[in-house]
């Protein structure tokens, strides 16, 4: 069925008492946030205050969970690396093995964290490939459109009282493949994103919708001729090392950047890591501080990926949260230092 | 699985072997009744008298089995509140929940009582919400565009020799809820009920397929330049009291009345209840009489909302099937009272 | 969920550590066959050489095990039928019921067996009906478009380096069955079958996707305006005797014969056999010897539906591979005879 619902609903014998997703609201010890809009090229606070965001994706609520580690001390340790903004991947597969409800649970807490220590969060449906065909990239994505514009109703409905949720990452990363996950056109990319931006809307004029590119969300070339015809938005990109040769400030500013003179954007994923594992990742040297240099001159925000010993390129080597190479370098700008 | 199948073809190891769903004979006891067609802007039977019908809405079948009533005392009892038109509304959670052929042997017995009894059957596909998105309302009316057109594959091949089983209601409640379940358009919605109606022809050419319109099947308003273009169906509203202030009729007749001048209009739900319990439902004592007076005015047929002690507004106070206020007034009228 | 993925991915606690299909690779027993290309209307060997392909389909992989004759003997007697070309029909129930690893096992198994023995195989997605709406012919057909999608998707990343399998037959049989499964467009047919080898060639580009027309891959009329817009392709064609009256050579031509004039064509399914058990496949003892000189005149190659001795046509009539009487007329054509 394209509509998952609560599992409490699916199984129960009385089906026509509706347990439906309800507004979610804060507890008493948290205050409430600024909520975040789109001003311009920029996003700016309640009293009109440009905020660049800084910050870094957590892995999935349901793998910290399984690791023993979701807990406020994880939130904790983030703020204290100076992070203003965290991002949550919602990868499908979890989501479906622990069910809407359970899920959005784990959620509730990070909000309830997030908004203790004043950090904004980013949920992102952390899926990959080609929408439009529904072919996605691995088993651990796979979704539907259906599903999809159902995880945003859901998400919208439930955090539209809350800023500490600004953003929403409406689909991780865009990709055909070269053709391995078949077509996709901008147009047909264009329109999933508008009926996803009109759906949210309707719960919550409050929050940020963030549009993806293709090229496993780099390229933001098409929004030169043709964006995304709605208000209030911002743009991804993932701009990894292997995206592009040194010198790369040229091609960013032609793959991503000049979006930024016009519309906010935000790189939802940047980052590197010593060594051949992956060439995507390969730290050269220059990457780190050439792309903040740039994103500073541009006023572009971002966030790292990933704050988990495991996955790559990791921004910690343990769970004694010891930072790895680029954890330091990118804590050390978080701090300003 | 977009369509769904038999569960004993779904589990079973020769899977080679077809259990099909296959057309269906009335035991010996029910005298076949006349086929139901339309003429002009009216539902005739077999000797071209006109019908208008009058008639009320069971629950569920599958809640009925739940709470013990699912027996031929039931329709006996609507029977003799004077109805000649019983709807059935097909929950698809309660659908999935008992599988295909467990809920059409349901189906089945409803079809042979009523057959028995000399009333007329309408099938209600209950589903509510957007299914050009597949965002649906409540988890008990998730489905797809594809259960949906299976749905009446198997219905139409099903019945298609049984005259009793007069209407086929295609999709209860089509709404995008103010872009809350998504967008979705009149085109996009005429086609897909084209697509299910040119399905059902094929298999059964004596039957009624129905159509409702956008606002939960109130709005009628664009069949006016563009009506579906299939011969031999009727159009469906759902006017409740809440949907317009009083007075009533010239808002009727521009939302859907005017339908009735060209086409085949039958009130497919309607109903009021005392109390502030809901809005929309709410009796102010004017509603009754006049949207009966309005019906016979214009030939429009009406089933009321609903034969069951919880659901609202209810019929019935209890299972001695004590009338409720609505239920009295509207059994005199089907009495001609 | 749209895209099925691995059994051990969709229940594994730690599903961020992928399990993908892989590349296979032959056993060191097996030689490596010639790859197999379109060259005009005709399927050539790497050394340029016309190949006409004789041969016959097996049940399903599933079924066979579950008969316990899934094993090399079943296509070493095959082999000595004089077959060049082994066409597998992998029903979507039994995709299912196994499992997508499962049962690329089976698949592996096969071209083992004959690689060693240097017969093709061609893999068949062996769905009926209606893909545009999702309305499929019985049970064991049941699938979706991103379900389709995705299995090629894994059956061309998973054989791309094999030549013994030469084929892929995109969906066995479309049809509306004269709207009994909805409606359906060339056009819109030709959309996902372009679709479906775009996202083959991305993987493999040395094999042959093979596209069937409506009527239950019989008809290919509108080849002739509108042929399949890319290179590469065989046309698909399943002349049962039922299809035309005898004579039958006129209407061949007109219905399919035409297009081997142009691109390769293969029957991937024929047959016959005594008796009124079905009026589709009912002998009249001209049609076997005339479709043979047919094909023989016009350089269309050849499947014979089904070395099997329950699924009707059979081919042989018990486990000791006792031919009936299509399985002695075709073998006998096969060994030239
Ligand atoms: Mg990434
Ligand atoms: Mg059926
Ligand atoms: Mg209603
Ligand atoms: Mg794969
Ligand atoms: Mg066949």
């Amino acid at each position: 069925i394209a509509q998952p619902g609560l599992q409490s609903n699916a199984i129960k014998k009385d089906w026509w008492h509706i347990d439906a997703i309800k507004p979610y609201k804060l507890p008493a010890t948290a205050s409430k946030m600024s909520y975040i809009k789109v001003q311009g090229n920029s996003f700016v606070n309640d009293k009109g205050k440009v905020i660049v965001f800084k910050g870094l994706s957590i892995s999935d609520p349901d793998k910290l969970v399984k690791d023993g580690h979701w807990n406020k001390k994880h939130f904790e340790v983030i703020k204290s690396w100076g992070a203003n903004l965290i991002r949550i991947p919602v990868h499908p597969v979890a989501y479906h093995q622990r069910g809407v409800e359970a899920y959005i649970k784990l959620l509730d807490e990070a909000v309830n964290w997030c908004s203790e220590l004043g950090i904004y969060v980013l949920i992102d449906w952390h899926a990959i490939g080609n929408l439009q065909m529904e072919v996605l990239s691995q088993d651990m994505h796979k979704t539907t459109k259906s599903e999809t514009f159902n995880f945003w109703r859901n998400i919208a409905e439930h955090y539209k009282d809350i800023p500490t949720v600004a953003f929403y990452e409406l689909f991780n990363e865009p990709t055909t493949y070269d053709g391995q996950y078949g077509t996709a056109s901008w147009d047909g990319w264009k329109t999933l994103m508008e009926q996803m931006i009109d759906l949210i809307y309707v719960y919550n004029k409050n929050v940020v919708p963030l549009v993806a590119g293709f090229n496993w969300a780099y390229d933001l070339t098409p929004v030169k001729d043709n964006p995304i015809a709605r208000p209030g938005i911002g743009y991804v990109t993932h701009p990894y090392p292997g995206k592009r040769a040194v010198p790369r400030e040229d091609k960013w500013e032609l793959d991503f950047g000049f979006v930024a003179d016009k519309y906010p954007v935000i790189a939802t994923e940047l980052g590197f890591m010593p060594g051949d594992e992956d060439e995507n990742l390969k730290d050269d040297g220059i990457y780190g501080p050439s792309i903040i240099k740039y994103f500073n001159k541009k006023g572009i925000s971002w966030v790292v990926w990933v704050f988990d010993p495991d996955w790559i390129p990791q921004m910690i080597k343990n769970w004694n949260y010891e930072p790895t190479s680029q954890g330091k370098f990118f804590s050390d700008v978080m701090k300003g230092k």
